[in-house]
């Protein structure tokens, strides 16, 4: 293997040497290997999408505010029985050891399969996160944080629990597929005696460079989806999106963390396909082909909510996705969404089960998730065509820092 | 969406005119815009991905030459009861308008889902065949070739049913996965009441630019496949992949064409892994990193299977996958293999369900998969780590030329 080691480090230390940090929204640096020569043959300059790195290390984990992935894995584990706060302390270190690894665009620690040889990172992020659960299986509820509690209930949800909840929580994202499933089956084998796989889903974005210029992604169902997401050169975006220093010392574990809420959400896509287009837009409040509110501009116009058409009546109707999502109708609740599309194939109906695996990001989602939901569960016009399959909660802690493992201050804290 | 959809079309526009044909195997065309200004900021020259084009039309149909695309879908249909040969002809018709329009970056004919606007085709490419019953089914037995004759039975197949087979058969290419999604969401639509969803399968490959430069492909196991395909360079690749015009009139329809065996191979991952990079590489008979055959050299070289090792032993061993599987082992029989790779989540035991969608190509199965499947029924190594859980032949026709459909010349023959 040493040739091939070697060549692929080669690369990947060419690219941070020579390395340009693109980003540093969050304390996730990405670095890009700057190709002025590349010719499109094989469908963009070679190896650039390859050599992208994002770091592992920061004051906040990747894969929060790092650009969309095209490939995702999402999972949770649950702890053997007998295993406890110093196998789960144990298995943290494994997996930040790994992850800390391969997105770095070196090889696994122990055994490592192959499947990645020969291509580099790829923008390669591994997130992790605690469930509420994990808390009683680690004898660690006195620091559990009440932003963990269990999430209402929502009228219109059809949770399954076997795809729902979970001790421990692991985002994968890369933008190469082989990439991204070789990082899973070593975080897999990595678990070993000490955690047992409870659910996992795979989801995908768009390809970088598919679209002429980097635009806001589009859900399954066509829709321009995250026109409203937080950005980072926002003032308040820290503040919004990660738990600050002024919590309690039996939380300060969670300094720099955030909490994640995951859910399936089925797209009933026979269904939405049958409405005409002048139907779709009065469900969402938007233009299809641009994500311009109904009430002009562009994408990123704010939605005239209060405007009346011809007809007498909110040129944005009452139950559209756009006007009761809007940031101004919840109290300013934010979160940042970072979704990935799934698609499974068919049902036993021959129907598509697709939708979005939904991934959303906040210092308290009770700020954050939970309003919005609510607010949507009332009265969106789009539930006819969605159904939340599975739901989780998790608090994701802060990055860690050299030779630290994500979850240390929590563990050995 | 007129705006969005000629913005889109200029793009697409753009690179076919200034387009630079990249490859001519097989007669279908790649086109590529020529970008030498492209920053890695998106992990690729901004759009050459997306602008990217392989013609619908030729002497083949495209999906077979084309080099791997990052995202695929296969699918199966049955022709619905009381669809005969008229509703199989009309909707081949729509089939191929579809494909034609969504291939070149335009819209589809019918209530376009928008789920691609902004993307533009990404090498998008969309191919059809015919399975057995689809012949009885359309009252078209006398020119069923003897080529489609159901294959034998392996010892090793699991192969369900369910899975398996079907009237029609499309397989659908893209390096972006929301274009590959839009193109199956419109056929499907297409369908209407002709046929119905059989099966559906989705798989990948490596994105481009993810290695420093084109690479043989890795599986899941991952072991370099494909080395030893025959090359279109080759004087006599056409001959081995495509029907030639000697067939007998009543089969003339399928000059040009190809048969398509499709299987989808498991990988006992877990077994796999937990042999020795030693171990592996006897099963295999070459070198993980490499692909080198374990007689020397480098991925291209041949192997000496007649190479006698310090022990007394052939270095290759005698059930190796690569001695096998060798083309001078099995008369010459060929075949283009083009697979992608699966991943369907974790099984009820936890364990992963993914591996190969094995796609090969030949003029004649009964040179190419058969003897070569025989032979590795009987004696491969590999055996022990995978499983042929489902199985699909199919007569893929000809290229469409200007203004015809795929199959027309059987249909309408």
């Amino acid at each position: 293997m040493e040739i091939s080691r070697r060549r692929l480090l080669g690369t990947v230390g060419a690219a941070g040497a020579a390395g340009l940090a693109l980003g540093a929204a969050g304390g996730a640096l990405v670095h890009s290997e700057v190709s002025g020569s590349g010719t499109a043959g094989s469908g963009g300059a070679p190896g650039s999408l390859g050599a992208t790195r994002v770091d592992f290390q920061g004051d906040h984990q990747a894969g929060i505010t790092t650009p969309l992935q095209a490939k995702g894995h999402v999972l949770a584990f649950d702890l053997a029985p007998g295993a406890g706060r110093t196998e789960a302390a144990a298995l943290m270190r494994r997996w930040s050891d790994t992850a800390r690894r391969l997105t770095a665009g070196e090889t696994a620690p122990v055994a490592d399969t192959g499947i990645a040889l020969g291509s580099g990172p790829s923008s390669l992020t591994v997130t992790f996160g605690f469930g509420h659960s994990f808390f009683e299986r680690t004898g660690l509820t006195a620091r559990r944080p009440a932003a963990l509690d269990p999430l209402p209930d929502f009228s219109a949800d059809r949770l399954d629990a076997r795809r729902s909840n979970g001790d421990l929580w692991v985002q994968i994202g890369s933008d190469d597929a082989l990439v991204a499933f070789h990082a899973l089956r070593a975080l897999q084998k990595d678990a070993g005696e000490a955690a047992r796989p409870r659910w996992q889903m795979n989801g995908f974005n768009r390809s970088p460079g598919a679209t002429a210029s980097p635009m806001t992604a589009r859900n399954l169902m066509g829709q321009v989806d995250g026109t409203n997401n937080p950005k980072p050169t926002e003032a308040d975006f820290d503040r919004r999106i990660f738990v600050q220093g002024t919590v309690p010392p039996e939380h300060a574990w969670m300094v720099g963390g955030s909490y994640a809420v995951v859910r399936r959400i089925r797209m009933l896509l026979d269904h939405w396909d049958q409405q005409s287009l002048a139907q779709q837009e009065q469900v969402i409040g938007r233009t299809k082909a641009t994500g311009a509110p109904l009430t002009g501009g562009d994408e990123t116009t704010a939605p005239a909510l209060d405007k009346i058409g011809a007809d007498g009546k909110p040129v944005i109707p009452s139950n559209a996705h756009a006007r009761i999502s809007a940031p101004a109708q919840n109290g300013g609740a934010a979160m940042l969404r970072r979704p990935f599309s799934f698609h499974d194939g068919i049902d036993a109906d021959g129907a598509p089960d697709a939708g979005l695996l939904f991934i959303c990001w906040q210092a308290d989602p009770s700020r954050g998730f939970v309003p919005v939901q609510r607010k949507l569960d009332r009265g969106d016009a789009l539930s006819e065509f969605i159904r939340h399959e599975s739901s989780g909660l998790y608090a994701v802690p802060p990055g860690a820092r050299a030779g630290e493992y994500v979850g240390q201050r929590l563990l050995e804290g």
